[in-house]
């Protein structure tokens, strides 16, 4: 039975990919990377719902990285207000996304090989997707990131851990579709960058989400009132 | 003024290369990592005694990387001893050297690359060396990890930080060679696995660095009693 060490924040991507890979027959154990980010708390109960849903919370790691904390990515820093447009739109009025924090699949995937080795842990999952660089709004998501990425993982543990990106070429929407066919619990995850009681509706991730329920003609379950 | 963010153990390799970025006319900030190794505080020690030297004390910065401590490496495992013998011997006996430390270089370079990104510095630069790979001891020290691991850096940072390893095509008497050509200070450095007050002169470093020097028709000046 193959292992995997899951990057997962209890948001729509990474809980799809927690339900494709126990559908595979893998043997999943989640990792929640804590980055002082303003949703944390939402993410992390929304992580411990899905996994308590799939039967793996036993099996979760946390994992914080106090570096990031002083990056003034809006996803993190409080005098940075979180942005209210879309990808497209950011990208077109001011290059990089504001949202992007440095290097943070690096980091991730990098503290994830090293966890993986240690605990005899085949694979290192995430569930990037081709519209989190459509927009070259996140270069750590894209295959000119992870091809690379994943031979220095290779080479660098002896070829003992792989780094798998089922979704790096299906769109959010196509995640919905598959998620949907899942069963997925949508309604227990998180998506909104800012740390509120309900989405915000104006955030990037918030207007990005909706869309992709909205191509598959379904209504996202965290919008019913 | 290029900037460099240089992994810095306070050892022979990063010294030397520290004195050469300096001599290149770069501006130097180096970076100690501590991850719980047996000889952190004589590195701390000689990192800082070597900046010293060099005026580059107040741009040192300490990470703490707590993911690693747990890994059973010879090198931080007190349970797990450190073994008296070449790397060369190391490889031909047990497969995998035992101070293989998971996926180091990964984690190091990852997180010196979003430091550097935060701080609009350009490059992010490591001594390893073609001693360190030569018996395949530390894979992540190769051409083969360097290679994809620096596109992965380049792509994942809107092409703005590079990784740099001078040495990498370098042997440890090669390196001996250029830094006693620089003036390098090396008995101010530290290479010793173990935490003592001497250098062991057991290690796998420890017979490493005296033949370095030996080959140079040079004495180790830590060796000199």
């Amino acid at each position: 039975m193959t292992s995997v060490l899951l990057l997962f924040s209890g948001g729509l991507d990474s809980s799809t990919l927690l339900a494709k890979l126990i559908a595979d027959k893998k043997r999943v154990h989640p990792v929640f990377m804590g980055y002082g980010q303003k949703h944390s708390r939402a993410e992390q109960a929304a992580a411990l719902r899905v996994a308590g849903r799939y039967g793996v919370t036993g099996n979760i790691s946390y994992i914080d990285l106090p570096v990031l904390k002083d990056s003034g990515s809006a996803l993190i820093d409080p005098t940075n207000e979180m942005p209210h447009r879309t990808y497209e739109e950011l990208q077109m009025e001011i290059g990089p996304s504001p949202t992007y924090v440095p290097f943070r699949n690096g980091i991730f995937l990098s503290y994830a090989t090293a966890l993986a080795l240690m605990n005899h842990i085949d694979e290192v999952s995430l569930a990037v997707h081709a519209s989190d660089y459509s927009n070259w709004a996140y270069p750590d998501c894209s295959p000119e990131f992870i091809g690379p990425m994943s031979s220095a993982v290779y080479i660098g543990t002896y070829l003992k851990v792989r780094v798998t990106a089922p979704f790096l070429h299906m769109t959010k929407s196509e995640i919905v579709k598959l998620g949907t066919d899942l069963k997925v619990p949508y309604e227990l995850t998180w998506s909104c960058y800012t740390g509120g009681i309900k989405p915000c509706r104006e955030c990037p991730t918030c207007v990005e989400r909706a869309h992709a329920f909205e191509e598959n003609g379904l209504v996202d379950p965290l919008l019913v009132d």
